[in-house]
C-alpha cells in the first residue's frame, strides 16, 4: 500500500500576506513523521499585497500566490485548479493572512468574507468525498464560510474572530492551549488556534502533530 | 539564570535565492525544544537576484536580504551590522543559496568567492571569543574561507563543493548520513549536511538537531 496523499494549501510565503511559514513547515514534518507525503497546491493569482515584514507596511510591489508559495514547497506545488479530491487522503490548511487575504477575504469582510472558487470547490469536494480537512490559525474560518451548518471548529480565544465564526454559521469552540485540536466528525474537520494563541515555535509543532495525528487516525 | 541566546543568520527567504526554509524553521524548533532562544540577523543590502521558485528562473525584481529574512522570523530580525558576540552563545548558519548567494559568492565563484564583511566580522569575533558556530548545507563554505587553517567540517558528499572547501584551506569530512555532525572542537565548529544530500523534512529535523544539541553541550 502506498503512502497516504495530504494535500497542503499554502496562499503565499510569510505570515502578513502569505502562509505563515512555521505553521506549515511543522505541519510538513508532522506528515512525513507520520508516514504520509505531502502534496501542494496554491492559487495560481495575484497576492491581495505584499507586506514587508519587517515594518509591517505595504510595499509597491505584486507578488503570484503559487509563485511564492513555491518557496516554501521548494518548487513541488501545483495549481490549486488542479486539485482532484480523488487523489488525496486529507487536506490541510496553515494559517497566516494568506488565508484571510487571498484564499478568502476574511480579514476585510469577517463574517461577510468571499472564498476564492477554487478553494471552495477543493473543500465541497473532500466533504462529499467523506474525507477529512485540517485547518490551523485563522484558516477554519474558510470552512466556517464553505460548510455552516454549525461545524464545530476553533480559532482559539479571541473575541472578534469567534463571533465573525458564528455569525458565518459555524459553531465555535474556545481552545487556549495549544495541544487540543477541536474535532467534527460529521464533517471530519480538524482545527486548532496555533499562532491564533500567543505561541513559540514548539507549540506550533505540537499543534500541527496533534492535527495530523488526528487525521491520519481517521485516514488508517 | 536566562535562557541560552542561539543567534540565527538568515539571507533571504527561499532555498534559490535566500535562506533554505525548512533548514531555518527546524534550526528554530531545535533551539526552542533545547530551552534557549533564538535571536535573528541578517544583512541589510539586496539579493544577488531574485528566482521564481517554481521554474526556477530569475524574476525582473530586487528585493532586500533583511526584509525578506523577515518572513522567516515573524518581523523579529535585525541588521547584521549590529550583531555583537558578547551578547549570543552560539552563532548558526542555515543553508540555502543566500549563503552562498547573498552572504558569500561561493555560488558564483568557488574558493575564490568573497564574503561580506559583516558575515566575516561575525565569525571572527565568535571564533575570538569562543563561542560556537553552526553551519548547515552550503553554509559551512563561508567558514572554509574565513578560518581556513584545516577546520574541519562537512557539506556533505559531492565532489565540487568538497574540492572548493579543501582550497580555501579546511579540511572535508564528507557525511552521507543526516544525523552525522562534524565537529571541529578547536574552533567550536559544527557543521551537517542537510538538504546538500538528499533529505526529507523529518531528516532536515534530525540534523538541525543534532548541531543544535552539539552546541548546547559546548555552552553549557
Amino acid at each position: 500500500m502506498g503512502k497516504k496523499k495530504i494535500a497542503i494549501v499554502l496562499s503565499g510565503c510569510g505570515v502578513y500576506d502569505g502562509t505563515e511559514i512555521h505553521e506549515a513547515v511543522m505541519t510538513m514534518l508532522a506528515v512525513v513523521k507520520h508516514g504520509a507525503e505531502c502534496e501542494f497546491f496554491a492559487p495560481d493569482m495575484m497576492q491581495h499585497h505584499v507586506i514587508n515584514h519587517l515594518t509591517g507596511k505595504e510595499m509597491n510591489e505584486k507578488r503570484n500566490v503559487l509563485i511564492e508559495s513555491a518557496r516554501i514547497a521548494r518548487g513541488k506545488v501545483k495549481p490549486l485548479s488542479e486539485f482532484n479530491a480523488n487523489e488525496v487522503d486529507a487536506l490541510i490548511f496553515p494559517g497566516g493572512f494568506g488565508a484571510a487575504k487571498n484564499l478568502s477575504t476574511f480579514a476585510f469582510d469577517g463574517a461577510n468574507c468571499k472564498v476564492i472558487p477554487d478553494v471552495e470547490k477543493a473543500i465541497k469536494s473532500m466533504v462529499f468525498a467523506q474525507k477529512p480537512i485540517g485547518a490551523l490559525c485563522i484558516a477554519p474560518t474558510i470552512l466556517a464560510k464553505i460548510i455552516g451548518d454549525n461545524v464545530e471548529l476553533t480559532v482559539g480565544s479571541s473575541e472578534k474572530p469567534i463571533l465573525a465564526v458564528n455569525q458565518m454559521g459555524a459553531k465555535h469552540r474556545k481552545v487556549t492551549d495549544h495541544s487540543t485540536v477541536i474535532v467534527d466528525s460529521r464533517y471530519k474537520i480538524v482545527s486548532a488556534p496555533c499562532y491564533m494563541l500567543d505561541a513559540d515555535i514548539a507549540q506550533i509543532s505540537l499543534a500541527a502533530n496533534a492535527v495530523i495525528f488526528t487525521i491520519m487516525e481517521m485516514i488508517k
